[in-house]
């Protein structure tokens, strides 16, 4: 297996270099490319089947829970951005401005859209006049833009693809369980989808998006022990509908604001996916969003009938899986280890032997464990090994969650663990940001994550300044 | 039917103003508002939906033959748009430039993406290396921005939504048949999935896309006698690999430059949807790309058991249909008016009349003739119908396209019925891009569509010079 070693080779060990292993893999399997523009990527056909993937599931969970799609516009004039005083603080110092329209230099800067809070507040305002024009349930695929000073393929670019959400409603309440509701949507996304196991809750008050009442997360554990921002919903009270003037006439006949909410999730779940799955031969994707499930290889493919029984079984498969049947020269070798390096969950190897015995192999990513298949139970076979692959997938990551929570009840126990340990820390906390301050200066970048809706006591002072605890905060490095 | 009367007042007849027919139904419709930059339009839940079923059917035609997508960056720096001479030229008059990132000016300009050819080549000129990377089959959905002076909703946006596909090729013949696949591609969607016959043929120079060799169309005839460019494929020979330095080793172990093609379509295609089906009472949409496809109204809904029947034909009917169920407390006629405008190519109305009858009554849009069906055969018909429909649709689009194609064969009868006629004019032309210029000049804006791909001999000489006639050209005036 010489070729397979030269592939495996050419990534860095993730325990020698968890960075680089991450940049190899990404390069290897050819999921992005860089460009001229710092932060600015091509998504490859790999890497942007693989969002694709996630779009389309995350799309039908939107639209069951009665979203539509909409497109708004992708320039937003400065004068409207800096409607919402602290929305504009939070976004202005990282927006690319455009100032010039051909030759003419523009009477007015605009800005590419960051995020679209003040765009659909705008149309808002002028689409929403009743009660029964409630609620509206948007949401946008596209990109945005942020000036990012240090950027990393999927994590954080200066561009990136999201989907972003933006609702209003008619009570304070029903944009409350809306938040929620979208949170609720996203953990089950990384659980039944991407395999990732999340901890939700909710962000501290210095941890918020600019112009919140109240920001909740999910956040999910990297194979090296940092913390990933994963998906975020906002509730925004009636805040953005008083800057922006949005009122309704309601069912008393008085004019209120509506409440409001939005929620996004990102190509950054690519980055997740690789950092919690990966592993030193390379990538490992979850069945479900894999853009090959199986990798049909043919085994002395030169011998009669091989390659008929290769493209009779990529034919008869694609009716129920994304399949690829590789009948290039390159050798068997290089062929395993070209698709165990992509991460498809299952390698699918026939040769003559096989034929003979009308059966085929079926070699698991995850476990490396062969199984030899009659071809009358391929379609179950397979779908059940593709099931067990990303049970196997979480219930490994949910282990590395669990491996990586600590606890910490005194200062002390906390920057110990800060320094020596990688992962998520538990503590309990008096409710100022300026402990937050001061155990991000002394740890060097430890930070509040969430509030979990799962509390727990583990003792009744603060971690950091020893007054009396009001939560239990779970803190950690991110990306 | 006072409702019905109110709301086909507010579309302003198609004959006594065209222009403003067209902005009422697509507000009215609510398929777009304007925003507060210009050309910058929102797309509103149900235009997106239209673009969404549009790129569900072109996207599954585009991965049938062997394309995949990727997502390329917004951003261009200057220099690499300045590659390709011909390019920039055509594109620098019309981009927006971002001159500030932050609060920090650029060292570089950076146009937002008026078309991708230079992103793509800087890409291709990294991946290719050998023949055996070729052809390279890319595609991308996104938005592209044209600083354009006159803007139309649709027709004539600042920022549109499009496809736009670039591949690479071993050889000048193998560029050259993707070109007219895709041009066949775009125009069997016209036909099958838009209901819109088409005119195929190839742009002469004067009107070619800036740095191609070759550009081919399909030209579509709008319901008052106006042309719409409606799709585009560009065959590019090795000139962009020239400036770009794409070079590969082919098959004879020489370096050699490889063969490439654009292609591409837009939310302009939603423009002459509108243009060509549309009539005084709103909306016509086809069937096949329309957001609801059956509207359900209850007719005496407060009967007892009326809405109970509509919601479960609702239930039953979304199995196989894109399906609305209006439940709410406007009247009958108010919603017939409102599904009439929106353009849903059916109505289905039940009633207790119709339930003691186990039937109920379809509506046609576009002929307004009724079908009582009985309910165990409704799959059945409603799926007959839509058929009948787009058929319909499409016989009546040609009948349109073909009683406003004319035909001249002096330079008196061109000038007459460009004076006096609105559509397509055939006639004979030397090849000589002088002579386009004049019949522009002359007629105030009749230009060459296409050199159509079936040709006729009108006669041996150019209708504007008299010299030799080496082509047929179809003329027009164009959207």
């Amino acid at each position: 297996m010489a070729d397979q070693k030269k592939m495996v080779e050419a990534i860095t060990s993730m325990d020698v270099d968890f960075a680089k292993w991450y940049t190899d893999v990404i390069k290897k399997a050819e999921l992005i490319d860089y460009t001229s523009v710092k932060g600015c990527m091509v998504f490859r056909p790999y890497g942007y089947a693989i969002w694709e993937n996630m779009q389309k599931d995350l799309d039908a969970r939107f639209k069951k829970t009665g979203h539509e799609n909409v497109y708004m516009p992708l320039l937003i004039p400065e004068s409207l951005l800096q409607k919402e005083k602290d929305h504009v603080q939070g976004f202005a110092p990282e927006v690319a401005w455009v100032t010039y329209g051909g030759e003419e230099k523009l009477a007015e800067r605009l800005c590419i859209r960051p995020t679209s809070e003040t765009l659909f507040c705008e149309h808002y305002a002028k689409v929403i006049n009743s009660y029964r024009d409630l609620p509206k349930l948007y949401n946008q695929w596209c990109s945005v833009m942020r000036w990012e000073k240090t950027t990393r393929p999927f994590l954080r670019n200066s561009e990136f693809l999201w989907q972003e959400g933006h609702t209003m409603h008619e009570t304070a309440e029903e944009a409350k369980e809306e938040t929620l509701r979208m949170l609720g949507i996203y953990k089950a996304f990384f659980e039944e989808a991407l395999a990732i196991p999340v901890i939700d809750g909710q962000k501290t008050e210095k941890e918020k998006f600019a112009g919140a009442e109240a920001t909740y997360t999910v956040e999910a554990m990297m194979h090296n022990g940092v913390a990933l921002q994963a998906g975020t919903s906002h509730y925004f009270g009636d805040g953005f509908a008083r800057s922006f003037d949005i009122t309704f006439t309601g069912r008393d006949n008085t004019l209120q604001y509506p409440h409001q909410t939005s929620w996004g999730v990102s190509t950054r779940m690519i980055g997740g996916v690789i950092m919690v799955h990966g592993d030193d031969n390379g990538l490992v994707l979850p069945p479900r969003i894999a853009p090959i499930q199986v990798a049909i290889i043919p085994v002395a493919m030169h011998k009669e009938g091989v390659l008929e029984a290769a493209e009779g079984l990529k034919e008869r498969l694609s009716e129920k899986f994304r399949v690829k049947l590789d009948a290039t020269d390159n050798s068997p070798g290089w062929k395993f280890a070209e698709y165990e390096m992509r991460g498809v969950p299952l390698r699918l190897e026939i040769g003559p032997k096989d034929i003979a015995n009308n059966q085929c192999v079926l070699v698991r990513r995850d476990t490396r464990e062969k199984t030899f298949t009659p071809l009358d139970q391929l379609e179950e076979t397979i779908q059940n090994l593709l099931d067990q692959i990303h049970d196997n997938l979480y219930a490994r990551a949910l282990e590395n969650l669990n491996a990586r929570m600590f606890e910490a009840r005194t200062h002390e126990e906390f920057l110990d663990i800060a320094a020596n340990k990688s992962g998520f820390i538990k503590a309990m906390w008096c409710g100022d940001s300026a402990c937050e301050d001061q155990i991000k200066d002394e740890t060097g970048g430890v930070k509040s994550r969430c509030i979990p809706f799962t509390e727990e006591k583990l003792s009744d002072t603060c971690v950091c300044c020893g007054r009396p605890a009001k939560h239990m905060l779970v803190w950690g490095r991110q990306y």
